[in-house]
């Protein structure tokens, strides 16, 4: 061409005035201590898309913090990357060796991901219990020994006394040298009440300084990035150092919340860091995201010990695109956390979690209706849940309340420990709350949850309901826990949301075991002295075990967490694999159904969602239908008093031109298009790359001034003879945009969104470009026929 | 407009020589029996994708048999439904009935299906084993009575001799009057080969007459249908009927054959006869669908037992549109089908299957070794058999052999009836055979594979491996199973692809299982005779029960499973549930990821896949990746020397200019673009739609001739004053086509197939047609790229 040897002299770029505002378009500029979760730089360059003839441009096809992802871009990347490697292949052993290591290295890094979170749940379940019972005295054998590690050697052998033993001192006998009297009791409380209080403000103090993504469950954030958002650093080695400490730390305060959903985040962190190590994931957004689909799976695995329902809980809850490799990689991810932890036994009952459980008595019809009772309960307190806590987020954020996060976890903290200490089931451990609401009464049961009269009077016959008369104790139990009841409804509003770490689940299942051990009992009770009604009369024999309480507190556990998540099969998946018995689908199935329906009734969102519409993110719910009958030229910009669209032409542009309408706009692309008058569509560059190849263009190529004439064409324009060097832009050219015709219904435009995963689409009317719809743009038009704010979406 | 009222008189319409070969596009004119399986006719119209202010036309938006179905458009269509309900629903309580029902039709049509598949395949399980008994003998004191039901009110009560008691009477007994000696070995002979040619020649006889789409597994076909491809019939209530009939005599008659996969093929007619009772499922492709993918999981799971597998089937394995919703009531509708098998109790033995079972040791890390060989061994039977029952297949398609299949069906019933008589384990039922691999040896045991020294000692102990080693009647049992192996290999060939319903699953299970027993005796009895090599020495204690056969023949079955049907997560899961213990999930891994890595080498098709590339049905596997570098200008028609895209313009056609396209070419819709010269497109127009408006428009619009213009634009052209009355044909385009532009990769295009379940796509340069991509295409391409022939796609 013969612009190339043109003798112009190099002049210096004179960027000064026009320079790109590059750092304006990061959205929000907060960077936090590590630069982790992003594209990593100088990713390989889409050139599949792109001019296979041109070079790459270092840069070109990597993304700013706070954007979305384009999913088709990324995948054709990943393609292309990978015809590459089987190109090479045969070329030598070094090659071959490393298209080996290309191909194991899902495996590789699925396997690390399992294992460190095991290792890391089984780290924080000890390290958490050890902590909890630190807040009720110190073992002296061996301080880092829990209560119930302390009094293994004991000799007290009898179950009653099983946790009384010479060797652990509460902290009233440690201080005050007695452990009975109304002394000791205020000194225990004092005790209780200051460890609460400093290890919920270590863990408020620590999320605050080192990494304030560290807080809450982090589900929400995970749903959003596994959509295609990028938000740097919240899954990095800082977020996960620091989650993991404050999360220990934050369960440990007795504050009502549990590890849970924290221990997903964490697992998503480890799955991030170790897709470091392999380039096919570290240099590709779409394939990390793969990892992050199956370490989510292993969080849920480890959390409630249920591989399956940790599959299923990934792919029906936080992922979004899920190939049926990532659902196999996914299911090796969640077995092999699960058998790591199962190693590290950390409950000592070789089981994955505390309230791993086995009855045996079966169910009969009539017990679906009180079922069912538990479900409209749970769809209630979803729904109202889900309300109370996010009017309170909101009023956290809108307020100045919002501004002393410290104060008010210590105020949490300090009402918590305070309320709680005086009822033993509000002061004990939630896990350990539930595991006792799940269980059977057996004969070893000490519990006053099981004082029926068969056992006071001393037979220790199997099953225990064989007299299931109630006594007082029973009675008083279930005062307890109405109380308890009432209050954890009450703190759990308030404390999702706080700046620690905080799950969700265990408060949820807390409160559904407690609602469902009451209705459990009154029933057990209503068929002991009612059995000759005919309902219990056909099914209930006398002297028989008939009702089975524990059962009730499971239903009502997992209908209250489907009411708050939304969850169905993955919820239900989860509680059969607790139980291990197909018998109790049925009356799960019934009150997780109930409780969705009903929960839906009052709204749809669960409170994931409701989370992430409250933080403004741009995420596109899969599961959401798009019901309205707008047309594609009702959503697009330009619309009505807007400015016209920003477009380049494709050869007859200089550079400032360009720059100016860079300058001048903030879209974050632009078509490209045959000529002013004609409006045909060529393709479409992203502001990203134009900039980045701009800056290239100047920092290696002479001649490039401002009056240069800017082209997208295979081929320069013929341009007079002394104009300067063009530049070409081929290279970054999307030749193969996405476009819709403006009559197309916005139901299948949200649809191709979704299912591709695009950022923008453009739209032509018979063969002429007339605007574009962004993926914002679709947000926005959602929550307008919502009628919600609009301006919601996005960045608070 | 004045065309309206312009008084041309009515000129019959002149349609004999331009008459559309309607009859020519519909495939394969194969009208079986019934027409059950189709669009229906007089579905509602798409009217949102077209035009909303015209009456919609009778027929237009359903399809011809052997088509492939629109998915968006099916979508669109249902969601216009749903907001019409909504609309009208709170107009009267009446209305308000009408959304309820429309609401809870969808799991009224999963529960119905659900309740359906159970009884059915109750049904079957008892039927079959009744026949399978008649082969045998009868049961005197009742003639119904299989075997084991004829024994139960025997006295006796020893296990050995369980099976033998008075009532129960072989043929020779019954005929000669003798239970032993050689000429009662012949009678029982001669009888069990009778049997067999009967219930064969019965099985394919009524598979020919009745419905010959009732024959083999069925999902191939399956599969084809979900991914949206019309099959008339092949879900009916006769291919129903007959299949149930036949698949209990084909099980009956001894052939090397299962009946879980003609299950899944049942339980689909099931939901596609319910889905007929709600309009919302039977007038819409895309939502008959859902119903279907519910369907196929039921059936896995009274199959197999396994509800979580069944649905996990249906996603990983036959399942092409997926939504949540879907896994949700195909988890309920797999439950519902479980409980009612489960009631019916077909066994005996309240479990969903025969061949349940519970194993008590542990296993050690060394047998990962045997695990893995097994798998190698499960992933070369696999890749043997797909290529050995392909090539016998094409054989069978292409030469006379073909056109006899009652005769090959005799002949091969025939050869495994003789040889499988002498052999006990190839003799009994293949599900009993596979239940005695399974077992472990417990003292209960009469089984000749059970003869270890501790219990011909008489030491009824257990564990029975105390002393593990084998008497000579093991070892005799070793041999028979051999020759069982290879027996089974070789007839299973043979046998998948005849004229009778016949499944897969149980043939290989069993090869898989005989293989692991084998594998497993000799690792026990190297384990008892060299327990001191280090590595028993680490984990077998001399005396103790170290080695599970029975849990290497679960293992084989699984790898042989895995390496016909390369099914991974849905093989494990529905295996870990016939299990019941998450300890045996690693050995199942270990050896279904090996047995699909070796079948992945040798060809990465599964049977079904093969199967249906054999038939060419038009599927397009979401699986597979599409790898090369072509772009959409390559793969798009006219390509070369084709004759130019035939196309209509928006408003300067005639009636007859518009007909003489149509009937010269075969292309099931045409692009409509504004004008010959500007080649800029406006829509899309179906073939069908156009016949069937023009059809209509004769029978009901006056005026209507050969020279009147047709136009697609929303008012009239302008025409000259003596001109006919123009045709409007506005409603039947599709205005918002999908378009690709020509440097499309077509990686991306075949994405954007997948996804989105297109039919065709239109290819654009610059705004301007280009040319048209069909599914077809792709498909033919795809061929291409792998060095296949490209017409072996589409029938043959």
């Amino acid at each position: 061409m013969e612009e190339e040897d043109s003798a112009d002299p190099y002049l210096p770029y004179d960027g000064g005035g026009d320079a790109i505002p590059l750092q304006e378009l990061s959205g929000r500029g907060s960077n936090y201590a590590m630069s982790n979760g992003g594209g990593g730089a100088g990713a390989s360059s889409s050139t599949h898309l792109l001019d296979l003839l041109e070079e790459p441009i270092p840069g070109v096809g990597t993304y700013d913090d706070f954007h979305t992802i384009d999913w088709v871009r990324e995948k054709c990347k990943d393609r292309e990357r990978h015809r590459k490697i089987n190109s090479k292949k045969k070329e030598s052993a070094w090659e071959f060796t490393k298209s080996l290591y290309d191909a194991w290295s899902g495996w590789l890094v699925v396997t690390l991901t399992g294992l460190a979170s095991g290792a890391l749940a089984g780290v924080i379940d000890i390290v958490a219990d050890w902590l909890n019972d630190l807040k009720e005295g110190v073992c002296l054998s061996a301080m880092w020994f829990n209560h119930e590690q302390c009094c293994w050697d004991s000799n007290e052998t009898t179950f009653a006394e099983r946790d009384k033993c010479p060797q652990w001192k509460t902290w009233a006998e440690l201080i005050l040298g007695q452990a009975e009297g109304p002394g000791s009791y205020i000194m225990n409380y004092f005790m209780f009440t200051f460890w609460a209080l400093s290890f919920a403000f270590l863990a408020v103090s620590l999320v605050k300084v080192f990494a304030p993504y560290a807080c809450g469950s982090g589900i929400p954030e995970i749903k959003t990035i596994l959509s295609g958002f990028i938000i740097r650093g919240y899954l990095g080695k800082w977020t996960l150092m620091i989650k993991t400490i404050t999360l220990v730390l934050a369960v440990a305060s007795g504050l009502s919340l549990g590890k849970e959903g924290p221990l997903v985040h964490v697992a998503c962190c480890c799955g991030n860091i170790f897709s470091y190590l392999f380039p096919k994931y570290s240099k590709n957004e779409a394939k990390k995201r793969e990892v992050l689909s199956a370490a989510s799976a292993a969080g849920v695995s480890v959390a409630f010990g249920a591989p399956i329902g940790g599959v299923l809980f990934s792919l029906e809850e936080v992922s979004y695109y899920f190939p049926l490799k990532t659902l196999w990689r996914s299911f090796f991810a969640a077995l092999v956390a699960a058998f790591v932890l199962r190693s590290i036994n950390p409950f000592g009952n070789s089981r994955l979690v505390l309230f791993y459980v086995e009855y045996h008595t079966p169910w009969y019809l009539f017990e679906l209706f009180p079922f069912i009772l538990l479900g409209v309960f749970g769809g209630l307190w979803g729904a109202f849940f889900i309300r109370a806590n996010i009017a309170w987020c909101r009023r956290r954020k809108s307020t100045r309340f919002g501004k002393y996060p410290v104060l008010e976890v210590i105020t949490v903290a300090a009402i918590t420990a305070i309320v709680a200490f005086p009822n033993p089931y509000t002061r004990q451990n939630t896990s350990e709350l539930i595991k006792e609401l799940f269980t059977d009464c057996g004969p070893l049961e000490s519990s006053q949850l099981c004082q029926y009269r068969s056992q006071m009077n001393g037979s220790q016959a199997y099953p225990a309901g064989s007299d299931a008369a109630a006594t007082p104790g029973v009675y008083s139990a279930m005062w307890q826990l109405s109380l308890a009841l009432v209050f954890k409804i009450i703190m759990t509003i308030f404390t999702f949301g706080l700046k620690v770490p905080s799950g969700l689940f265990i408060p949820s299942m807390a409160i559904g075991a407690i609602a469902g051990r009451i209705v459990g009992i009154a029933v057990e009770q209503l068929a002991y002295y009612h059995h000759d009604w005919f309902l219990f009369r056909e099914w209930c024999e006398v002297g028989a075990d008939c009702i089975t309480p524990g059962l009730y507190a499971m239903v009502g556990a997992a209908a209250c967490l489907g009411g708050v998540t939304r969850m169905t099969v993955s919820l239900v998946v989860i509680v059969f694999e607790l139980t291990g018995g197909l018998e109790y689908i049925v009356p799960l199935m019934a009150a997780v159904m109930t409780s969705k329906w009903v929960g839906d009734a009052f709204g749809r969102e669960g409170i994931y969602e409701a989370h992430i519409r409250l933080n403004g993110y741009p995420f596109l719910d899969a599961k959401e239908e798009f019901t309205h009958t707008t047309l594609a030229r009702e959503v697009m910009r330009p619309w009505g008093n807007d400015p016209p669209l920003a477009v380049l032409t494709q050869d007859d542009m200089t550079l400032a031109e360009l720059q100016n309408i860079i300058s001048q706009t903030s879209c974050n692309g632009f078509p490209v298009i045959v000529s002013k008058e004609s409006q045909r569509l060529v393709g479409f560059a992203l502001r990203r790359d134009i900039t980045i190849a701009i800056e290239n263009a100047r920092r290696k190529q002479e001649g490039i001034m401002l009056n240069s004439r800017v082209y997208f064409t295979q081929h320069a324009p013929t341009l007079p003879a002394d104009s300067p060097r063009p530049l070409k832009l081929r290279s970054i050219l999307d030749m193969s945009p996405f476009t819709v015709t403006d009559h197309t219904p916005m139901e299948i435009v949200v649809d191709i969104f979704r299912k591709l995963g695009l950022r923008q689409c453009l739209v032509t009317h018979n063969g002429r470009l007339l605007g574009i719809i962004t993926k914002k743009d679709i947000l926005r038009h959602m929550a307008q026929m919502a009628n919600q704010d609009p301006e919601s979406i996005m960045f608070n």
